[in-house]
């Protein structure tokens, strides 16, 4: 009883051999209860796999009620495509079917030419109420949020509630959290349905609802919208203006979104490549490689830094040329030391959990940590030495070396966390993405101290 | 008009501040008045403030329906003083309070013995369906389940359902989706509170419900049902077990924790660290170390086969010293091209873009893409040591060791990007986390093919 529909890759093969064969037969009536009661979600995902002549005949085959739905699920490039083959009047009807808030989304993705077509054809008021969200930025409150929600005066009673739900609710985005506004919109309490359907009939909104609304404001961060709607548990939360007037809401299933987003986002900073919202597998190789070499190519610059130190140090490696094989392990050790620190900081960061105040103590608490990993990792680094390499494989590092060796990996390992749980704090005070300051740039920077440290103790001790 | 309630840090010391002179005051009746209205999720942050005496007096004050609330979104730590502090009559009204979803995860977070406690304190039907829910593997969707939601027969009418929902409603988890079941518990339809709202009384249930319904199974993986939620944007789904009859619910408040959880641990896995639940500034010294050092170790041991590469070229380098001077430009280069592909691909997995099947696939564009990317980096370093290295610095560097220079990192960006894209495919197939491939372990790989590469090249061309 997993429902009728495909869960899994090969059920999804199997749906598409149906559907391609009747398209062959010309069977448009069985295409039509085929799409009948299935997910949108699902028909999105299954009309992805068809090319551009076939999409559009089966876009039009969809149920009306599904269709925007669909629609508004689809790739960017099958969205661009689908509009150009509609007709004026295709057009409308799809813009008007949608929810606003869904509408912005599409015609924010589209080129400026389809984004004014697709405007041009919806009504004069969807179209005022479209070109009012498009102004917010990107990143605020504002986009996110829809018009459509379910509003009380503080005076409707429960049955009056109750017509209003009925008489608007099939075209408002949830029914379930109402909101409840004075004569100029200002925001006054909010009422679930839950507590409409347990209250009695003649109770007053008023007197039931809860007055101590938590709203954000339309240039809030989205983040920490989707952050405040998974703090509360809410399934919406309402959005006002600067005028404390309520402009609309704000729904659970766009905080999920968002989430996800920032999460993959932050993740391809972190790995220094440009975030990209298209799958992996729909990017051209131009375009991935356009998102990964300016990356590739600072970092690369960075690195020869590290090389000039080399350089400058050239002498006395080839009077010791033991101390070129431990390079690799110092510069590897300094970098993942650094970037436990950094992700670990950049993660506290994006919870909540740390910020900029905090610098001092994360400071100090890396700093105890780095002594604990770097003692440690000297430890193990000393005995290898002695035991694998001089007594098994007799490599012959003298003491001295080694202790160079050891000395070079604690103070590295120390530099590491403290530069590594720095860096995401400072970046994000002086306005920057902390995630930038992930593994890569941590990375880059720890090799040069790493060298740095390496060549003057040996400088030091072995008198190079 | 954002609510009474903090929302920026120095609101929540002023806060602090204001509790503290009361609870030293003694004034408890106005302590009760000022949670009275505040959302749980802010009285929980509230109170991880305070030491353990004033932690049980505030608790104590708690308005009694926030209790539960509250309980559940606190420390383990917090949650831990407060039940050895608990008589057992507090501990009963509060578990009984809980959902059972929370009671779950709570005894799962506490020592055996505290558990123990406070099952013994719940009435015997609450352990009993506690018990059968602790039973469910800890990545389960059984693991996330609540017992509590609706559900009506389907010759149930609306009115009738409503009746159900006004009667039994309030302690529900949720109230918005409901589900229809025949009289041995296999779920038949699903029937959402907005249905019937805008539903005749008169209507039966059973002829306007959803019959496709989407539903997991207890066994699926967490993650997978937190996926299915986000794509069908469903309030709850339904939970079935192997004989198709309902158990329960999972509802989209536990989507969004499953998703965020998900994505911090993936994180720490990429950064090479135990993942863990606990704030890090809430973490030991000591278990931060214990989290960190086993993987820099096994790190630093895979590192010492680099070193062990450039030993057995001792010679050559010696003979070449200026070869040295390029080893942590390509080293670096070549992980950062790694660890780019490599997380391009998880996130490609996490987010079901990609899977084992597409291996050749994501090889083939990753093979074109780091042509394009080691053509571009190796023509930049092949410029940039002629003009910068020789014409401003005059290093001298001859143009057979730019070739070899070049040639290396052109091969190894290639290389870095064909095992980044495939480690993590691998890693999956063979039932490890994909999140493990990430930079380091790609680094320590990568590494070692750029040397070996390095060195190679040196000895056909230099002929060293």
């Amino acid at each position: 009883m997993h429902g009728l529909f495909p869960r899994k890759n090969n059920d999804m093969t199997e749906l598409y051999d149906t559907i391609n064969t009747l398209i062959d037969e010309k069977k448009i009536g069985e295409l039509h209860r085929l799409f009948h009661d299935m997910p949108a979600a699902d028909i999105a995902e299954l009309l992805t796999e068809f090319d551009d002549d076939k999409l559009l005949l089966l876009f039009r085959v969809l149920p009306k009620e599904a269709a925007a739905d669909v629609f508004v699920m689809m790739d960017t490039d099958q969205m661009e495509e689908l509009i150009g083959a509609f007709s004026d009047r295709e057009l409308t009807a799809l813009i008007e079917d949608m929810y606003l808030d869904d509408a912005v989304d599409v015609i924010e993705e589209m080129p400026a030419n389809v984004a004014e077509r697709v405007l041009s054809r919806a009504s004069a008021e969807t179209r005022r109420e479209i070109n009012a969200l498009l102004k917010y930025p990107h990143d605020s409150a504002g986009s996110l949020l829809t018009t459509e929600y379910v509003r009380f005066y503080p005076d409707t009673t429960v049955a009056g509630a109750f017509e209003v739900i009925r008489r608007t609710g099939i075209d408002k985005e949830t029914v379930y959290t109402c909101y409840v506004t004075d004569r100029q919109r200002h925001l006054v309490g909010v009422i679930s349905a839950r507590t409409l359907m347990l209250a009695d009939m003649d109770d007053v909104v008023g007197d039931i609802m809860e007055q101590n609304v938590i709203s954000v404001s339309t240039l809030d961060d989205k983040e920490f919208v989707a952050n405040q709607l998974q703090k509360y548990d809410f399934l919406a939360l309402p959005v006002v203006d600067s005028e404390d007037r309520m402009i609309g809401i704000v729904t659970v299933d766009d905080a999920i979104d968002v989430i996800v987003d920032e999460y993959s986002e932050d993740i391809e900073i972190m790995a220094a490549i440009t975030p990209t919202d298209k799958p992996y597998l729909k990017q051209s190789v131009f375009s991935i490689w356009k998102n990964r070499i300016p990356w590739l190519l600072l970092l690369m610059i960075s690195a020869t830094f590290t090389g000039m130190i080399i350089s400058s140090f050239e002498e006395a490696l080839a009077a010791q040329v033991a101390l070129t094989a431990f390079i690799p392990m110092l510069m590897d050790t300094g970098g993942n030391s650094g970037s436990q620190a950094s992700v670990t900081v950049i993660r506290g960061i994006s919870l909540d959990e740390i910020e900029f105040s905090d610098l001092f103590r994360v400071m100090w608490k890396e700093l105890r940590i780095s002594f604990l990993c770097g003692i440690s990792l000297a430890a193990a680094t000393f005995i290898k030495i002695m035991l694998v390499d001089n007594l098994l494989m007799r490599s012959g590092v003298s003491m001295t070396v080694a202790a160079v060796v050891c000395l070079t990996l604690f103070f590295t390992v120390v530099c590491a966390k403290l530069i590594g749980c720095a860096m995401p704090l400072l970046a994000k005070k002086l306005g920057f993405d902390p995630a930038v300051m992930a593994s890569p740039f941590i990375t880059t920077i720890v090799d040069a101290v790493s060298l740095l440290l390496y060549f003057c103790f040996a400088s030091a001790i072995l008198g190079l």
